[in-house]
């Protein structure tokens, strides 16, 4: 089998074809389709970056193949002359080929996956992701993923911030106390980081500017489209800020490049997951959480006022609105009240019963939450105990603020929630490889 | 407050100041230290990417600090002349300056920071990572730690890469079974993975070529200098490789990228941490496991042939042979014993009680591990039997086998145990921001 891969010829890449017209190529792959047209067989070849097809017009050259029975997803090498061919998927095909099989495959797969769309139910598709995952539009999204990310640290690391790597393994329950996983630490209990809140904002006093991106862990009990346990989370955190209008102005220029990084570099991808680009006004409108309710309440005629926080229908009915009087995908929700945010949330210095924090609204759903933070010790201390919290669970964080914190935010995007909307999946399970929920650790 | 800060003065960040020389400026930080030399002070103010002297002629100027007993970490904003000055630190200085107080600091740090060497102990040094973390050669290395991911991730985008975020909460304690962190997930027990192998050999069936940043969690009991309980781990897999030295060539290409990217763009911080750059050869020369054994006996007069792995004794005797015969820091071992690897492991087609494996040792440690895994259904069905493991816990996993997989490898590099080597640090938690070990779950 070795000897196969051994050719004297190198391999040439599927998306490398068309530039070797006229030569002869060797590729290698899956086999993703093979079909039947009058005396021809058209085998299609699948790698790790697209496919091509193999015109095969003497029959006995798919023998290796078609006397073992293999099937689909079979891993072969394919020799060939590789020719411009217009009517061929991406121009160009090889031809004459001669056949090797690297992995014999002499099951059905469990997910069709040569089809177009998949048309299996999402159970069978998460429980086969290991295979399902291979389909060029699953593939197209987490390349997308991929691109999100390193777009995201390509333009903080433009702007000055260190990437940073935190502890998942944390010695107490940390913002909210609730929804954390325990985990049985050398006979002591040690929690999943729900957040790198506390350590991003330690951070600061040491990089000023920082960023990270890492799995985050929420053991909410709930069963809805749109959470799952164990998410990416692009977290940024940085000092000397004015106020959470700083943190938004960066954070429109992250969205920006990252959806410019995009449609610069990943055309096909977004072609194959039907995904539409936003474009990113600048500045994104923003609106207060007071107004947002009353403008709700004079639109709608739904009187919110006095709620803490806006329902998902609050957040669809604002994202209509911003895309019917600013034509913006985005819609920034600022002063949301201090009494739903966390204790480390900075007041509003004029209305001190609202808070310097803001959500982003991507098409009428929250995508980021951010804010400024408390940043002195004595602030902390007040906070701790309005909370009705003891400070000893809290000394290491605490530290950070007892030893001089400049004023300082930051805010967080969810990796799937991103792509959820950009795509405009119908379930944030399908925006993972292999999501993780109540009742789902496996695949 | 915030008035302090909106001045009309953009800020200067300290690394600019020397372009600045003949303007005002504004600069912001901390108070790193305060010197009186004569009727002169100096004021080192410290930036989240450097340190630059403010020079303090009419003693009124430090007024709001010293009115106020405040100390070193206090958070200021410093405007004054910008000037050239051979005799300060980095050629500049301040001069003539007016100094805000955005956040005061009165307690004294537990670690003194000012200093060219952190003269705490070690668990001074760890307890209090908050602020001792703020001392330039801790960020230096850290920044070098920033350096190392981005480098790894360009390295391997360049070659076709792409970067996959897997699972940390698995169904199973998948590789060896022992030394795994149990997590009450909804009532039942799931496990923090002890690395990606599982998810990143499935991916090779989706991209053919992948990577991962990301933390692994091991419950080692053990308490050595060169053993913590999560760390970061970088890890590659890939698919249609002859065998592991497909792999050993790639791994060979990454060192070299992430050393010459240290080299181009840090040389401030491998200067601050003193660490020494390894030149990597082409090839970096390899031995045989059993080759190894031999010569040991040969050179050293112990005969460990027979044993099924190196001891760390056996890893530096290889790396000063190395050194000697070669003049190389690096040195791949080869062919470990298929009884101490993993089942999924690849034997040596010639000589089956060895494997297709490798570790590639670093001045006389291993930093590295890998190999050629086995591809074929059939063979993990009899891997399986043969380590006496029920197939049940590994059927996701058995899913990208049965369904195709080609011939592929890959390799895991623990990032805190590279910067250990770098930098010659005497503790592995040294070279981690918040280390977890046994007793050790904060900060």
């Amino acid at each position: 089998m070795m000897q196969a891969t051994s050719s004297q010829l190198a391999r040439t890449r599927t998306v490398e074809v068309a530039q070797r017209a006229g030569q002869r190529v060797r590729v290698q792959g899956w086999v993703y389709a093979l079909r039947k047209l009058g005396g021809i067989s058209f085998l299609i070849l699948r790698d790790g970056w697209g496919t091509v097809q193999v015109v095969v017009e003497d029959e006995a050259a798919l023998a290796p193949l078609v006397d073992a029975n293999l099937l689909t997803e079979t891993v072969v090498a394919v020799e060939g002359a590789a020719r411009l061919a217009p009517q061929a998927p991406g121009g160009v095909e090889i031809g004459d080929p001669t056949l090797t099989v690297l992995t014999p495959v002499t099951d059905a797969p469990p997910v069709l996956i040569a089809k177009r769309e998949i048309n299996a139910g999402l159970p069978t598709l998460l429980d086969h992701a290991v295979v399902a995952n291979r389909h060029p539009a699953r593939r197209a999204l987490f390349r997308l993923a991929a691109g999100v990310m390193a777009a995201y640290r390509g333009g903080l690391t433009d702007r000055g911030f260190t990437e940073i790597q935190t502890p998942k393994l944390v010695a107490s329950a940390t913002e909210s106390g609730a929804n954390v996983f325990a985990v049985d630490y050398f006979g002591r209990t040690a929690y999943l980081a729900q957040s790198p809140q506390f350590y991003k904002q330690i951070m600061v006093g040491i990089f000023e500017r920082v960023f990270e991106v890492g799995p985050v862990f929420r053991a909410e009990p709930h069963d809805t489209v749109r959470h799952i346990n164990e998410y990416v989370s692009l977290d940024v955190e940085f000092g000397f800020i004015e106020d959470h209008f700083t943190v938004m102005a960066l954070l429109r220029e992250v969205m920006a490049h990252i959806f410019g990084e995009l449609a610069a570099h990943y055309a096909a991808e977004l072609e194959l997951t039907g995904a539409a680009l936003p474009t990113v006004p600048d500045p994104i409108p923003h609106i207060h959480f007071s107004d947002a309710q009353e403008l709700i309440r004079r639109r709608h005629g739904v009187d919110v006022r006095g709620e803490p926080d806006l329902s998902p229908q609050d957040e669809r009915w604002l994202g209509a609105w911003a895309q019917a009087e600013f034509g913006s995908d985005f819609l920034f929700v600022t002063g949301y009240p201090m009494r739903k945010r966390p204790f480390y949330t900075h007041p509003d210095p004029a209305r001190p019963e609202f808070s310097n924090s803001f959500d982003l609204l991507f098409r009428g759903t929250e995508l980021v939450t951010g804010g400024q933070r408390l940043h002195r010790y004595a602030d902390y201390q007040a906070a701790l105990v309005a909370a009705g919290l003891d400070e000893a669970p809290f000394a290491a964080y605490m530290e950070a603020f007892r030893y001089g914190m400049p004023p300082h935010g930051g805010f967080a995007i969810g990796l799937e929630r991103l792509l959820m909307q950009l795509t405009r999946a119908a379930n944030l399970r399908l925006t993972t490889l292999f999501p993780r929920d109540l009742t789902r650790l496996t695949p």
